[in-house]
């Protein structure tokens, strides 16, 4: 029985997920969302009494909860990870294809979509993640390469969107940004070179929104593939705001005028 | 000399400044806008050859550089502090009083102020520093106890805006909100709660945003000492935004009505 086995017996620690295989998450969101999501396998839930009440009632397909003092699930996890008593391990949920996600899209094609330049850090996948699902994106597109894998880290920081959000992984960006094109996007890149206010895109188009990297931003192809490039006014002497803030802003901005 | 020294002699590893005293920071923008702020001290400045350039010119003031490999730099530091190959000792800040701040605030009294309620995760301050400096924040202001010391993570969430952005302590936030109505402030609570939309406040105050702490929002006192609650609409199946999220948000709407 799942529920025999001793939870300080287990091997590894939580890292990223970078063979796509299972990896630990947790947090109340995260768990919560990734246990009543059909499409996520969890092999095991670990939660300290509190936080397996907190959970509500579980799905059937739920593996049972094993019990965990907290200090153990401290021990397990990386060093200083915030997991409010609970744990679950899960599959990486399975990649979704462009052409797979566009073909199913139907009414939520009006809804911006998010498209990210090679932001690496997890963190802020995970917080853009949240701020799409908050402000009725549909999706997050990212390149195969140079874009996190789902992990823990990026679950925590997306605090259940993993599981509302799908992420598109293509092989190009620049292919695919011509692609949104064609398919009637309006492909906005945000860039401190921009010039055109958010709003001034045209009214009757869903807007594909482009960002770029932590310090780099947008590549020059990608760029290139935009149809326009805007920006958010800040004053000049702080230099920039982190690319989920910028997201963040952006999404609402878009979804205060949709 | 301070160059003669071993860097790995140091003794501490960063950690949080909880005794006021000195401590680390790193990363590109948080040691360039700290050794050119005049009224911070720092203690010793260490940089990769390529990091001490990019840094450009230093002021006097500044201790002479020491050069470090960056493997050397990530020994120093927390295990996956991402320094950017710089890194400086440096002094926290003098605290800012209330009384202080806003007597001599002049022209700058029409910007909106960020009152923070028990927000403790030093990464949130500082993104909200960053967002408070970019769109013309004043000042934040937080409890002397139940809120973060200035630390190395605060100061890379910043980003440099630790070194433009005052934090003004205060002994008791519900007083303080009370002092700042009678200085003219029109005081917002954010609030999941709230119902008034950011843009009904009057055109004709300055603004005290108010924000509360990951997970517990506004405690009861602070709604109660609000002129307004106000809400960001969301979907409803996300839960919440991240405080540092919604703080920027709230700035750049008002920013953008000011």
């Amino acid at each position: 029985m799942a529920t025999d086995r001793n939870p300080l017996k287990m091997p590894a620690k939580n890292k990223a997920n970078s063979l796509g295989k299972s990896y630990w998450l947790y947090g109340h969101h995260a768990v919560k969302m990734a246990a009543n999501n059909p499409l996520r396998k969890l092999e095991r839930l670990m939660a300290t009494p509190s936080a397996l009440q907190n959970l509500g009632p579980l799905p059937k397909t739920c593996p049972p909860p094993q019990s965990i003092q907290s200090v153990d699930l401290s021990n397990l996890l990386a060093p200083g990870t915030v997991h409010q008593g609970v744990a679950a391990k899960v599959h990486a949920l399975k990649p979704v294809s462009f052409d797979q996600f566009f073909s199913t899209l139907g009414d939520n094609s009006r809804y911006p979509v998010v498209v990210l330049d090679q932001v690496t850090d997890p963190r802020n996948v995970g917080a853009i993640l949240r701020s799409t699902a908050a402000f009725r994106g549909s999706a997050i597109i990212m390149q195969q390469r140079h874009a996190p894998e789902e992990s823990g880290i990026m679950a925590k920081a997306a605090s259940g969107a993993l599981e509302l959000i799908p992420i598109v992984r293509v092989p190009n960006l620049s292919r695919s940004l011509r692609k949104l094109a064609s398919l009637g996007y309006w492909v906005v890149g945000l860039d401190h070179d921009g010039s055109e206010p958010l709003h001034s895109s045209p009214l009757d188009k869903p807007v594909a929104l482009v960002l770029g990297g932590e310090g780099r931003g947008l590549r020059r192809l990608t760029r290139q593939s935009c149809d326009v490039l805007s920006k958010i006014e800040i004053q000049t002497d702080i230099g920039s705001l982190n690319v989920s803030i910028s997201a963040a802003i952006a999404l609402y901005e878009l979804d205060r005028r949709g």
